[in-house]
């Protein structure tokens, strides 16, 4: 027996949950980021820096998904904002189906809800959860080549953060490259460049989101 | 219509077409080893580092994994051994219908098989390829509770590379704790610390690597 190959159904009724959840998300008016990057690439690092910062002038959930246990969500819990845990077993990937089970535990309308899905730069990519965008972070140790090797997320991702500037005396990255390579994928990314270790660049991405979620208040408003 | 799951009947095909495989690999006497890690954490480096001392007195094949183009492969090609390509298009893993693929372009017996699969830490250890061992890598800036969220492939693992000694002053990684996640996951891995930048560490590797491919030439000769 040859491998099934289900993957076009499969995406098309993700598809139409994930726009189920964006009908829920939209009356609870909340901005939602898919965050997606490799293992390590500083998915918490960036969100506990963000939510350190914004907590202070906006409602914040974490959901955050794992394939096993609750490292991360302990530790963004301890900075007092509420967190939601995902965990898939063996799934590489956060699905719209496994979204639509977090809604009945969300139980006050947040300003913004950070997804942090599994790490992993392939099947994230593929399934749409109902996001307002994806946000992709490459970190520095990665190599300046990844936009090329995993094209899918580069190409999806509206905003794309580089991490871990501060280790760019110490590796092989070129940014100029990273991001003339991300540009090839995605030509209208919005690109940020980091460090959630010093803070470095964060002050852009604040501006960013808050921005967002302004443009998100007066869609509702309409 | 709900996410269809067909994981265990495709794995049970899988493993079937992976006997298969080894029988093929068998008969070339050749050790096959399935290397895993995350995008970035050196396993293109780690291959690299390894033919390039270990050309000189074995016969190497490198099958190299890639969801897209083949960067990788030409910068092997260049250390003059023989290189296949896999480009997987959208499949997060290789798997042992793919690798059935490449069998018949192997034309003839190599003593080593170096299988770069793709930069993922979840779907690649489901998958049996028909190789002796999966060696797994785990690069320092990914952080020491890699081996905690990505238990399967740390648990099925033979060996385990920790790389990127040479970024250890830099990162927030805790060599100790790494290894003692490991062994929770996985208590008989073999594990080895590395840098594929410096060269630290790899004796070792040579070391294991010939111990193994002595040990396939005994059981060959009987």
């Amino acid at each position: 027996m040859k491998k099934i190959r289900i993957l076009k159904p499969v995406l098309v009724s993700n598809q139409q949950r994930a726009r189920e959840n964006r009908g829920v998300f939209d009356r609870m008016n909340s901005l939602v980021i898919n965050i997606i990057a490799s293992p390590g690439a500083g998915k918490t690092s960036f969100i506990k820096y963000l939510v350190n910062v914004m907590k202070k002038t906006c409602k914040i959930l974490v959901v955050e998904g794992d394939i096993k246990g609750q490292i991360d969500s302990k530790s963004i819990s301890r900075l007092g904002v509420d967190v939601i845990q995902i965990n898939t077993a063996t799934e590489c990937h956060l699905d719209a189906f496994m979204t639509a089970q977090v809604l009945p535990k969300i139980k006050k309308n947040y300003d913004l809800i950070l997804v942090e899905n599994i790490g992993n730069l392939v099947c994230p990519a593929e399934f749409e959860i109902g996001e307002d965008f994806k946000l992709a972070i490459l970190s520095t140790p990665e190599g300046d080549d990844k936009p090329l090797k995993y094209p899918l997320l580069f190409h999806l991702a509206k905003v794309i953060v580089i991490n871990k500037r501060d280790l760019l005396p110490y590796v092989d990255f070129r940014p100029d490259e990273a991001i003339k390579n991300i540009q090839k994928e995605n030509p209208k990314a919005v690109i940020f460049e980091v460090s959630a270790k010093t803070g470095e660049g964060f002050e852009e991405v604040f501006r960013y989101i808050h921005k967002e979620l302004n443009a998100r208040k007066k869609k509702s408003k309409r």
